[in-house]
Protein backbone atom coordinates (compact mmCIF):
# COMPACT_ATOMS: atom_id res chain seq x y z
CA UNK A 1 0.00 0.00 0.00
CA UNK A 2 1.76 3.24 -0.68
CA UNK A 3 0.12 6.12 0.53
CA UNK A 4 0.21 10.05 -1.04
CA UNK A 5 2.17 13.00 0.27
CA UNK A 6 -0.80 14.28 1.83
CA UNK A 7 -1.85 10.55 3.53
CA UNK A 8 1.51 10.81 4.48
CA UNK A 9 1.82 14.17 6.44
CA UNK A 10 -1.70 13.38 7.99
CA UNK A 11 -0.33 9.98 9.13
CA UNK A 12 2.64 11.10 10.67
CA UNK A 13 0.14 13.81 12.65
CA UNK A 14 -1.80 11.41 13.95
CA UNK A 15 0.70 9.10 15.36
CA UNK A 16 1.93 12.39 16.83
CA UNK A 17 -1.20 13.36 17.94
CA UNK A 18 -1.78 9.34 19.83
CA UNK A 19 1.34 9.86 21.42
CA UNK A 20 0.36 12.72 23.23
CA UNK A 21 -3.07 11.54 24.12
CA UNK A 22 -1.93 8.65 25.29
CA UNK A 23 0.95 10.34 27.34
CA UNK A 24 3.89 8.40 26.06
CA UNK A 25 5.96 11.61 26.07
CA UNK A 26 8.99 9.68 25.72
CA UNK A 27 8.11 9.10 22.17
CA UNK A 28 8.00 13.12 21.13
CA UNK A 29 11.34 14.09 20.57
CA UNK A 30 11.52 10.84 17.71
CA UNK A 31 9.08 13.50 15.69
CA UNK A 32 11.56 15.95 15.28
CA UNK A 33 14.53 15.83 13.26
CA UNK A 34 17.84 14.80 14.86
CA UNK A 35 19.89 17.16 13.70
CA UNK A 36 17.42 20.48 13.52
CA UNK A 37 14.58 21.87 15.98
CA UNK A 38 12.45 24.38 16.04
CA UNK A 39 9.77 23.87 17.78
CA UNK A 40 7.27 27.14 19.36
CA UNK A 41 3.87 27.71 20.03
CA UNK A 42 2.98 31.45 19.75
CA UNK A 43 0.05 33.75 20.10
CA UNK A 44 -1.99 34.15 17.39
CA UNK A 45 -2.04 37.78 18.19
CA UNK A 46 1.59 38.08 18.02
CA UNK A 47 1.83 36.07 14.79
CA UNK A 48 -0.19 38.12 13.04
CA UNK A 49 1.39 41.40 14.15
CA UNK A 50 4.76 39.99 13.16
CA UNK A 51 6.03 39.88 16.83
CA UNK A 52 8.05 36.74 17.38
CA UNK A 53 8.44 36.17 21.21
CA UNK A 54 7.10 32.71 21.61
CA UNK A 55 5.28 31.55 25.17
CA UNK A 56 7.48 28.73 24.38
CA UNK A 57 10.30 27.59 22.30
CA UNK A 58 12.88 24.57 22.03
CA UNK A 59 15.80 25.18 19.08
CA UNK A 60 17.63 22.21 19.83
CA UNK A 61 16.95 18.69 19.79
CA UNK A 62 18.48 18.83 23.37
CA UNK A 63 15.59 21.14 24.01
CA UNK A 64 13.01 19.34 23.07
CA UNK A 65 14.02 16.02 24.90
CA UNK A 66 14.58 18.58 28.69
CA UNK A 67 11.15 19.77 27.92
CA UNK A 68 9.21 16.35 28.43
CA UNK A 69 12.26 14.87 30.97
CA UNK A 70 9.88 15.84 33.63
CA UNK A 71 6.47 14.53 32.11
CA UNK A 72 8.32 11.20 31.46
CA UNK A 73 9.36 11.02 34.91
CA UNK A 74 5.65 12.58 36.05
CA UNK A 75 7.42 14.30 39.28
CA UNK A 76 5.64 17.78 37.18
CA UNK A 77 2.90 18.64 39.68
CA UNK A 78 -0.37 19.82 37.17
CA UNK A 79 -3.85 18.73 37.04
CA UNK A 80 -4.04 15.43 35.11
CA UNK A 81 -6.63 15.63 32.14
CA UNK A 82 -7.62 13.50 29.33
CA UNK A 83 -6.54 15.30 26.23
CA UNK A 84 -7.59 14.55 22.41
CA UNK A 85 -6.39 16.42 19.54
CA UNK A 86 -8.67 16.69 16.26
CA UNK A 87 -6.66 17.73 13.55
CA UNK A 88 -8.17 18.47 10.08
CA UNK A 89 -7.35 21.05 7.35
CA UNK A 90 -4.31 18.99 6.97
CA UNK A 91 -2.00 20.75 3.74
CA UNK A 92 1.39 19.58 2.43
CA UNK A 93 3.35 20.50 -0.38
CA UNK A 94 6.72 19.75 -1.63
CA UNK A 95 9.25 23.31 -1.50
CA UNK A 96 11.67 23.67 -4.14
CA UNK A 97 14.39 22.22 -1.82
CA UNK A 98 12.56 18.98 -0.98
CA UNK A 99 11.31 19.86 2.42
CA UNK A 100 7.97 19.41 2.79
CA UNK A 101 5.82 22.67 3.98
CA UNK A 102 2.74 22.06 5.75
CA UNK A 103 -0.33 23.84 7.49
CA UNK A 104 -3.29 22.12 9.70
CA UNK A 105 -5.47 22.94 12.44
CA UNK A 106 -6.04 21.89 15.38
CA UNK A 107 -8.64 21.45 18.15
CA UNK A 108 -7.40 20.12 21.61
CA UNK A 109 -10.80 19.30 24.17
CA UNK A 110 -9.64 18.15 27.01
CA UNK A 111 -11.77 15.61 29.53
CA UNK A 112 -11.55 15.09 33.12
CA UNK A 113 -12.42 12.24 35.09
CA UNK A 114 -16.03 12.96 36.46
CA UNK A 115 -16.86 13.29 32.37
CA UNK A 116 -16.75 16.69 31.25
CA UNK A 117 -15.02 17.83 28.28
CA UNK A 118 -14.43 21.32 27.36
CA UNK A 119 -12.11 23.37 25.04
CA UNK A 120 -8.49 23.35 25.81
CA UNK A 121 -6.83 24.97 22.67
CA UNK A 122 -8.24 26.29 19.15
CA UNK A 123 -5.05 27.16 16.73
CA UNK A 124 -3.15 25.52 14.41
CA UNK A 125 0.03 24.28 12.68
CA UNK A 126 3.07 25.37 10.61
CA UNK A 127 5.33 22.82 9.86
CA UNK A 128 8.50 21.94 8.20
CA UNK A 129 8.94 18.24 7.78
CA UNK A 130 11.89 16.47 6.20
CA UNK A 131 12.20 13.04 5.18
CA UNK A 132 14.95 11.18 6.60
CA UNK A 133 15.93 7.51 6.47
CA UNK A 134 12.34 6.74 4.71
CA UNK A 135 10.76 8.81 7.62
CA UNK A 136 9.11 12.17 8.26
CA UNK A 137 10.62 14.29 10.58
CA UNK A 138 9.63 17.52 12.24
CA UNK A 139 11.89 20.47 11.43
CA UNK A 140 9.85 23.13 12.19
CA UNK A 141 6.80 23.01 14.40
CA UNK A 142 5.47 25.93 15.30
CA UNK A 143 2.10 25.95 16.92
CA UNK A 144 -0.18 29.83 16.32
CA UNK A 145 -2.79 29.13 19.37
CA UNK A 146 -6.33 31.39 18.77
CA UNK A 147 -6.70 30.55 22.60
CA UNK A 148 -6.08 28.28 25.26
CA UNK A 149 -6.62 27.26 28.98
CA UNK A 150 -3.94 29.11 30.14
CA UNK A 151 -3.58 27.00 33.60
CA UNK A 152 -2.29 23.86 32.25
CA UNK A 153 -1.65 24.75 28.47
CA UNK A 154 2.23 24.53 28.33
CA UNK A 155 2.50 22.01 30.92
CA UNK A 156 2.58 19.00 27.73
CA UNK A 157 3.69 19.57 24.56
CA UNK A 158 1.10 20.75 21.63
CA UNK B 1 -12.08 6.83 -9.70
CA UNK B 2 -10.47 4.46 -7.41
CA UNK B 3 -10.00 5.43 -4.17
CA UNK B 4 -6.94 4.74 -1.82
CA UNK B 5 -8.02 2.13 0.75
CA UNK B 6 -7.42 5.15 3.56
CA UNK B 7 -10.19 7.02 1.59
CA UNK B 8 -12.32 4.09 1.47
CA UNK B 9 -12.57 3.94 5.10
CA UNK B 10 -12.71 7.42 5.64
CA UNK B 11 -15.76 7.26 3.76
CA UNK B 12 -17.37 4.55 5.52
CA UNK B 13 -16.52 6.45 8.46
CA UNK B 14 -18.45 9.64 6.74
CA UNK B 15 -21.40 7.44 5.21
CA UNK B 16 -21.88 5.89 8.53
CA UNK B 17 -21.84 9.32 10.37
CA UNK B 18 -24.75 10.91 8.20
CA UNK B 19 -26.71 7.74 8.44
CA UNK B 20 -26.62 8.22 12.37
CA UNK B 21 -26.86 12.02 12.12
CA UNK B 22 -29.60 12.25 9.90
CA UNK B 23 -31.56 9.51 12.00
CA UNK B 24 -31.49 6.82 9.83
CA UNK B 25 -31.52 3.92 12.26
CA UNK B 26 -32.37 1.30 9.93
CA UNK B 27 -29.37 1.20 8.23
CA UNK B 28 -27.24 1.34 10.82
CA UNK B 29 -26.56 -2.44 11.26
CA UNK B 30 -25.74 -2.33 7.61
CA UNK B 31 -22.56 -0.98 8.66
CA UNK B 32 -21.73 -4.47 10.29
CA UNK B 33 -20.56 -7.60 8.92
CA UNK B 34 -23.93 -9.69 8.59
CA UNK B 35 -22.29 -12.55 10.38
CA UNK B 36 -19.65 -11.38 13.38
CA UNK B 37 -20.46 -8.27 15.23
CA UNK B 38 -18.46 -6.56 18.09
CA UNK B 39 -20.14 -3.14 18.83
CA UNK B 40 -18.73 -2.12 22.95
CA UNK B 41 -18.77 1.69 24.51
CA UNK B 42 -16.43 2.05 26.81
CA UNK B 43 -14.64 4.39 29.18
CA UNK B 44 -11.43 5.89 28.77
CA UNK B 45 -10.57 5.02 32.40
CA UNK B 46 -11.64 1.31 31.73
CA UNK B 47 -9.95 1.08 28.75
CA UNK B 48 -6.61 2.25 30.18
CA UNK B 49 -6.71 -0.01 33.20
CA UNK B 50 -7.53 -3.39 31.26
CA UNK B 51 -11.25 -3.09 32.66
CA UNK B 52 -13.02 -4.73 29.82
CA UNK B 53 -16.02 -4.00 31.24
CA UNK B 54 -18.60 -1.87 28.32
CA UNK B 55 -21.14 0.77 29.11
CA UNK B 56 -22.90 -0.87 26.28
CA UNK B 57 -21.90 -3.45 24.43
CA UNK B 58 -23.71 -5.36 21.21
CA UNK B 59 -21.99 -9.20 20.41
CA UNK B 60 -24.12 -10.18 17.69
CA UNK B 61 -25.68 -8.58 14.55
CA UNK B 62 -29.11 -9.13 16.38
CA UNK B 63 -27.88 -7.33 18.96
CA UNK B 64 -27.50 -4.61 16.74
CA UNK B 65 -30.65 -4.51 15.19
CA UNK B 66 -32.48 -4.69 18.38
CA UNK B 67 -30.37 -1.79 19.88
CA UNK B 68 -32.02 0.55 16.92
CA UNK B 69 -35.65 -0.96 16.53
CA UNK B 70 -37.09 0.99 19.41
CA UNK B 71 -34.88 4.45 17.40
CA UNK B 72 -36.75 3.09 14.39
CA UNK B 73 -40.22 3.15 15.57
CA UNK B 74 -38.95 6.34 17.90
CA UNK B 75 -41.45 5.18 20.46
CA UNK B 76 -38.41 5.41 22.92
CA UNK B 77 -38.34 8.64 25.27
CA UNK B 78 -35.69 10.71 25.53
CA UNK B 79 -34.52 14.70 24.31
CA UNK B 80 -34.29 15.31 20.60
CA UNK B 81 -30.74 17.12 19.45
CA UNK B 82 -29.24 17.24 16.53
CA UNK B 83 -26.02 15.86 16.61
CA UNK B 84 -23.17 15.81 14.54
CA UNK B 85 -20.17 13.95 14.11
CA UNK B 86 -16.49 15.09 13.90
CA UNK B 87 -14.44 12.05 12.36
CA UNK B 88 -10.34 12.94 11.91
CA UNK B 89 -7.16 11.17 12.88
CA UNK B 90 -8.16 8.26 10.51
CA UNK B 91 -5.82 6.03 10.22
CA UNK B 92 -6.15 2.31 8.29
CA UNK B 93 -3.85 -0.70 7.83
CA UNK B 94 -4.18 -3.86 6.07
CA UNK B 95 -3.58 -6.31 8.65
CA UNK B 96 -2.20 -10.29 7.96
CA UNK B 97 -5.14 -12.04 7.54
CA UNK B 98 -6.64 -9.22 5.39
CA UNK B 99 -8.68 -7.22 7.32
CA UNK B 100 -8.55 -3.13 8.16
CA UNK B 101 -7.65 -2.27 10.98
CA UNK B 102 -8.51 1.38 11.67
CA UNK B 103 -8.68 4.02 14.57
CA UNK B 104 -9.94 7.50 14.61
CA UNK B 105 -10.93 10.25 16.70
CA UNK B 106 -14.63 11.49 17.35
CA UNK B 107 -16.13 15.08 18.68
CA UNK B 108 -19.88 14.91 18.68
CA UNK B 109 -21.76 17.86 18.87
CA UNK B 110 -25.64 18.45 19.74
CA UNK B 111 -27.62 21.14 19.20
CA UNK B 112 -31.07 22.13 20.47
CA UNK B 113 -33.94 23.66 18.76
CA UNK B 114 -33.29 27.10 20.08
CA UNK B 115 -29.64 27.49 18.39
CA UNK B 116 -27.47 26.27 21.50
CA UNK B 117 -24.52 23.89 20.93
CA UNK B 118 -22.38 21.78 23.36
CA UNK B 119 -20.20 19.27 23.40
CA UNK B 120 -21.80 15.40 23.44
CA UNK B 121 -18.92 13.15 23.24
CA UNK B 122 -15.19 13.53 23.06
CA UNK B 123 -13.41 10.16 21.85
CA UNK B 124 -12.15 7.46 19.41
CA UNK B 125 -13.03 4.71 17.45
CA UNK B 126 -11.09 1.47 17.66
CA UNK B 127 -12.47 -0.69 14.83
CA UNK B 128 -11.85 -3.72 12.66
CA UNK B 129 -13.15 -3.92 9.39
CA UNK B 130 -13.63 -6.45 6.64
CA UNK B 131 -14.27 -6.06 2.73
CA UNK B 132 -17.55 -8.56 2.04
CA UNK B 133 -18.29 -8.51 -1.79
CA UNK B 134 -16.65 -5.53 -2.07
CA UNK B 135 -17.77 -3.09 0.75
CA UNK B 136 -16.45 -2.23 3.83
CA UNK B 137 -18.44 -3.33 7.12
CA UNK B 138 -17.33 -3.39 10.60
CA UNK B 139 -16.03 -6.47 12.18
CA UNK B 140 -15.61 -4.89 15.67
CA UNK B 141 -16.13 -1.28 16.36
CA UNK B 142 -15.17 -0.25 19.97
CA UNK B 143 -16.29 3.57 21.38
CA UNK B 144 -13.40 4.66 23.71
CA UNK B 145 -15.30 8.07 25.35
CA UNK B 146 -13.09 10.53 27.17
CA UNK B 147 -16.55 12.24 28.02
CA UNK B 148 -19.95 12.09 27.19
CA UNK B 149 -23.08 13.56 28.08
CA UNK B 150 -24.52 11.08 30.05
CA UNK B 151 -28.07 12.01 30.16
CA UNK B 152 -28.72 10.65 26.70
CA UNK B 153 -25.67 9.67 25.00
CA UNK B 154 -26.72 5.80 25.00
CA UNK B 155 -29.83 6.39 23.50
CA UNK B 156 -28.61 6.23 19.95
CA UNK B 157 -25.77 4.89 18.50
CA UNK B 158 -22.13 6.44 18.13
CA UNK C 1 2.65 15.32 -7.23
CA UNK C 2 -0.87 14.42 -8.38
CA UNK C 3 -3.94 14.48 -6.02
CA UNK C 4 -6.87 12.62 -5.97
CA UNK C 5 -10.25 13.95 -6.24
CA UNK C 6 -10.87 14.07 -2.53
CA UNK C 7 -7.76 15.44 -1.90
CA UNK C 8 -8.28 17.91 -4.35
CA UNK C 9 -11.96 18.68 -2.77
CA UNK C 10 -9.83 18.42 0.72
CA UNK C 11 -7.53 21.22 -0.41
CA UNK C 12 -9.81 23.84 -1.82
CA UNK C 13 -12.14 24.06 1.19
CA UNK C 14 -8.67 24.28 3.35
CA UNK C 15 -7.43 27.21 1.21
CA UNK C 16 -11.26 28.62 1.30
CA UNK C 17 -11.02 28.40 5.18
CA UNK C 18 -8.00 29.91 5.38
CA UNK C 19 -9.23 32.98 3.43
CA UNK C 20 -11.95 33.39 5.78
CA UNK C 21 -9.77 32.84 8.93
CA UNK C 22 -7.11 35.17 8.15
CA UNK C 23 -9.81 37.96 6.87
CA UNK C 24 -8.73 37.90 3.06
CA UNK C 25 -12.30 38.63 2.38
CA UNK C 26 -11.38 40.25 -1.02
CA UNK C 27 -10.56 36.70 -2.18
CA UNK C 28 -13.83 34.87 -1.25
CA UNK C 29 -15.50 35.72 -4.34
CA UNK C 30 -12.46 33.78 -6.11
CA UNK C 31 -14.13 30.78 -4.76
CA UNK C 32 -16.93 31.22 -6.32
CA UNK C 33 -17.62 30.09 -10.81
CA UNK C 34 -17.60 33.62 -12.73
CA UNK C 35 -21.02 32.36 -14.33
CA UNK C 36 -22.88 31.08 -11.55
CA UNK C 37 -23.13 31.35 -7.77
CA UNK C 38 -25.78 30.27 -5.51
CA UNK C 39 -24.52 30.75 -1.51
CA UNK C 40 -26.96 30.11 0.79
CA UNK C 41 -26.93 29.76 4.72
CA UNK C 42 -29.71 27.67 5.85
CA UNK C 43 -31.29 26.72 9.28
CA UNK C 44 -30.97 22.33 9.43
CA UNK C 45 -34.69 22.57 10.76
CA UNK C 46 -36.26 24.26 7.65
CA UNK C 47 -33.68 22.46 5.31
CA UNK C 48 -34.69 19.10 6.84
CA UNK C 49 -38.27 19.99 6.13
CA UNK C 50 -37.69 21.64 2.95
CA UNK C 51 -38.54 25.15 3.33
CA UNK C 52 -36.21 26.58 1.45
CA UNK C 53 -36.15 30.37 2.90
CA UNK C 54 -32.79 30.91 3.83
CA UNK C 55 -31.08 32.45 6.53
CA UNK C 56 -28.94 34.47 3.72
CA UNK C 57 -28.43 33.85 0.14
CA UNK C 58 -26.68 34.79 -3.01
CA UNK C 59 -27.84 34.15 -6.37
CA UNK C 60 -25.24 36.02 -8.43
CA UNK C 61 -21.65 36.16 -8.34
CA UNK C 62 -22.51 40.41 -7.87
CA UNK C 63 -24.04 39.61 -4.62
CA UNK C 64 -21.40 36.90 -3.63
CA UNK C 65 -18.90 40.28 -3.98
CA UNK C 66 -21.50 42.70 -2.56
CA UNK C 67 -21.57 40.61 0.55
CA UNK C 68 -18.07 40.94 1.42
CA UNK C 69 -17.27 44.43 0.27
CA UNK C 70 -18.47 45.95 3.98
CA UNK C 71 -15.92 43.38 5.07
CA UNK C 72 -13.08 44.67 3.04
CA UNK C 73 -13.95 47.98 3.74
CA UNK C 74 -14.08 46.94 7.72
CA UNK C 75 -16.53 49.61 7.78
CA UNK C 76 -19.11 47.12 9.23
CA UNK C 77 -19.71 47.62 13.30
CA UNK C 78 -19.64 43.96 15.01
CA UNK C 79 -17.54 42.15 17.05
CA UNK C 80 -14.02 40.72 15.95
CA UNK C 81 -13.12 37.39 16.80
CA UNK C 82 -10.61 35.28 15.74
CA UNK C 83 -12.36 32.17 13.84
CA UNK C 84 -11.25 28.72 12.92
CA UNK C 85 -13.12 26.57 10.28
CA UNK C 86 -12.71 22.69 11.31
CA UNK C 87 -13.76 21.26 7.59
CA UNK C 88 -13.94 17.35 8.23
CA UNK C 89 -15.90 14.40 6.91
CA UNK C 90 -15.34 15.37 3.17
CA UNK C 91 -16.83 13.34 0.44
CA UNK C 92 -16.79 13.86 -3.34
CA UNK C 93 -18.43 12.40 -6.60
CA UNK C 94 -18.38 12.86 -10.15
CA UNK C 95 -22.32 13.48 -11.45
CA UNK C 96 -22.97 12.52 -14.94
CA UNK C 97 -22.92 15.94 -16.26
CA UNK C 98 -18.69 16.16 -14.98
CA UNK C 99 -19.58 18.28 -11.63
CA UNK C 100 -18.71 17.46 -8.66
CA UNK C 101 -21.07 16.89 -5.62
CA UNK C 102 -19.41 16.98 -2.28
CA UNK C 103 -19.87 17.29 1.11
CA UNK C 104 -18.48 17.61 4.65
CA UNK C 105 -19.09 18.67 8.10
CA UNK C 106 -17.90 22.09 9.51
CA UNK C 107 -17.07 23.62 13.48
CA UNK C 108 -16.14 26.93 13.53
CA UNK C 109 -14.98 28.08 16.72
CA UNK C 110 -14.38 32.07 17.43
CA UNK C 111 -11.91 33.08 19.83
CA UNK C 112 -11.83 36.67 21.89
CA UNK C 113 -8.46 38.53 22.47
CA UNK C 114 -8.59 37.26 26.08
CA UNK C 115 -7.85 33.85 24.98
CA UNK C 116 -11.27 32.15 25.41
CA UNK C 117 -12.81 29.96 23.01
CA UNK C 118 -15.96 28.99 22.44
CA UNK C 119 -18.28 26.99 19.59
CA UNK C 120 -19.12 29.44 16.65
CA UNK C 121 -21.63 27.26 14.64
CA UNK C 122 -22.15 23.55 13.99
CA UNK C 123 -22.91 22.50 10.40
CA UNK C 124 -22.09 21.20 6.77
CA UNK C 125 -21.74 22.17 3.66
CA UNK C 126 -23.69 20.75 0.66
CA UNK C 127 -21.80 22.00 -2.41
CA UNK C 128 -21.53 21.72 -6.31
CA UNK C 129 -17.82 22.01 -7.83
CA UNK C 130 -17.33 22.42 -11.32
CA UNK C 131 -13.21 22.62 -12.65
CA UNK C 132 -12.93 25.38 -14.53
CA UNK C 133 -9.51 26.06 -16.23
CA UNK C 134 -7.95 23.74 -14.16
CA UNK C 135 -9.40 25.30 -10.97
CA UNK C 136 -11.84 24.28 -8.75
CA UNK C 137 -14.75 26.38 -8.07
CA UNK C 138 -18.03 26.11 -6.47
CA UNK C 139 -21.54 26.58 -8.29
CA UNK C 140 -23.64 25.95 -4.94
CA UNK C 141 -22.44 26.33 -1.26
CA UNK C 142 -24.90 25.86 0.93
CA UNK C 143 -24.29 25.85 4.46
CA UNK C 144 -26.84 23.69 6.74
CA UNK C 145 -26.41 25.33 10.18
CA UNK C 146 -27.33 23.22 13.37
CA UNK C 147 -26.75 26.33 15.40
CA UNK C 148 -25.12 29.58 15.19
CA UNK C 149 -23.70 32.12 17.85
CA UNK C 150 -26.62 34.31 16.00
CA UNK C 151 -25.39 38.00 17.37
CA UNK C 152 -22.72 37.60 14.46
CA UNK C 153 -23.10 35.03 12.36
CA UNK C 154 -24.12 36.17 9.13
CA UNK C 155 -21.45 39.32 9.45
CA UNK C 156 -18.87 37.37 7.90
CA UNK C 157 -19.44 33.95 5.72
CA UNK C 158 -19.43 30.70 6.01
Amino acid sequence: MSLSLLERVERFNYDYAEALNQRRFAEWPDFFAADHCDYRVLSRENHDADLPAPLLGCYTPGMVKDRVEMLIKDTLTYRHMYLRHYITNVRADTAADGVIVSRANLLVMQSDLEGNSSIYMVGRYEDVLAEIAGELKLRKRHVIVDSFSIDNMLAVPL
